[in-house]
């Protein structure tokens, strides 16, 4: 299924630009969760639905690099992709890249733990059967960069 | 009462600015919110303490006139008034100031329901006297610039 | 022209929603800058294409009226009109309302100055003709609601 | 000087929060930037004169841990450490305590190219005394939590 998710596409609004001319250093952080809410979408599983069933993701941990700034109105694409995933944590790693000539802007990484709406930790192997096949399935090596 | 409290103090982050190197206009809105929570604390009675006992202040609507820009480490002094109140509606007004020359930077309204937390408007007189009595004892006219 | 611009759309993001379960007030006013960023590319006349002749439009004043809540992952309309223009002052409408059952959710309203880099008011019917044209041939009624 | 700093104090705001009803994991990024300036601030060398003297420190990269929620209106207490200097790089340590009782809420580590205007890195010992001697005597051991 992998190989058909579609980069996601995200073009840099006014307010998030900063008295530098660049898109805020925070506001990637921000593009992450977008782009990860995406790709669940793009995978058939909605973040919605999730938290639906009672099951959400909060981030644990997270890391980004910034190589190249991103300008008002420039887009770019961020690639997402499981690098980890054992039934009860899941490492996502966000590369983006300039849409136009394809130059590296900034490499991320998200931790999560999977808990219940009462924020107790939960392996969704047993109770969330089609959440495990969904991560198990897609997990692939992260880029290094 | 209002006469003891003190405007909201408030100082421009760097991540609040945008490339015309000024505090974005969506972000005065925001410091109303912070300035309406300072009044609430000040008054007493704070929001926080107010939704414990399943009361909410949504928004209905706002304006917002800007005056002169405010610039990156630059601190504004936020002055709130109720000017109406009738036990189920509330206005409030704010007027931002530099605070080193005390000129205008923007004046703003916001009008609020009074509703309980599954979202039905809700008389505060009946049920939540001391909510009734503090915005009651406090409505004082608008200043008009 | 106007009759072939599609209003713009948009899908809410979790981190701007807050503890209230629904899109904070604050976001509808980076909305509108989106929707407006939007129209003037539909209109074939980008804001950043503008900046580099050197125009801004700064925001003057603004108002917003919330009907109806969004929720994450709802996706929104917002029509955008210019309902009025006379060359150096700017008013436009926008109308946001739900994707799927068409209710409305906010109505709202921002007032521009067009001005220099240096923030002088410029007049921009002699000196960018195009800007003056585009803009005249779109101002339509405002929407009541 | 550095035994008389004191740790920046930050009290949520509601728009900070997120449907999950706790601060929403961007916002901490924020924070730091918050504290990083009030460090400089009381340091005596605001950020603000270092970009009037012409440098700037964007953040090359950040990593963040997240230990436990904060809530609306919760004050917690951020530590800013400078862990390494070297004249042209700069590592700040950022630890979050619950105010009230003191427990960990966050650690974070942003890293910083001292540049000038024009995004060329510069080195601050020749060309900024003032700047390389501040930092210089700052320097102290992270703490590992």
């Amino acid at each position: 299924m992998n190989s058909k998710l579609i980069p996601f596409e995200r073009t840099a609004n006014y307010y998030e630009t900063d008295r530098m001319g660049i898109v805020h250093h925070s506001n990637f952080i921000r593009r992450f969760e977008e782009a990860r809410v995406d790709y669940l979408n793009q995978a058939g599983f909605p973040y919605s639905k999730m938290e639906e069933l009672g099951v959400m993701l909060p981030v644990q941990s997270l890391d980004c690099s910034y190589k190249n700034a991103v300008r008002f109105d420039e887009t770019v694409l961020i690639e997402v992709k499981i690098t980890e995933f054992n039934g009860f944590k899941m490492t996502i790693q966000y590369v983006v890249t300039g849409k136009e000539n394809g130059d590296t802007r900034a490499i991320g990484t998200t931790r999560h733990l999977f808990v219940t709406k009462d924020m107790k930790p939960v392996r969704v192997k047993g109770s969330y059967p089609g959440i495990y096949e969904l991560f198990r399935n897609n997990v692939t090596p992260a880029s290094k960069l």
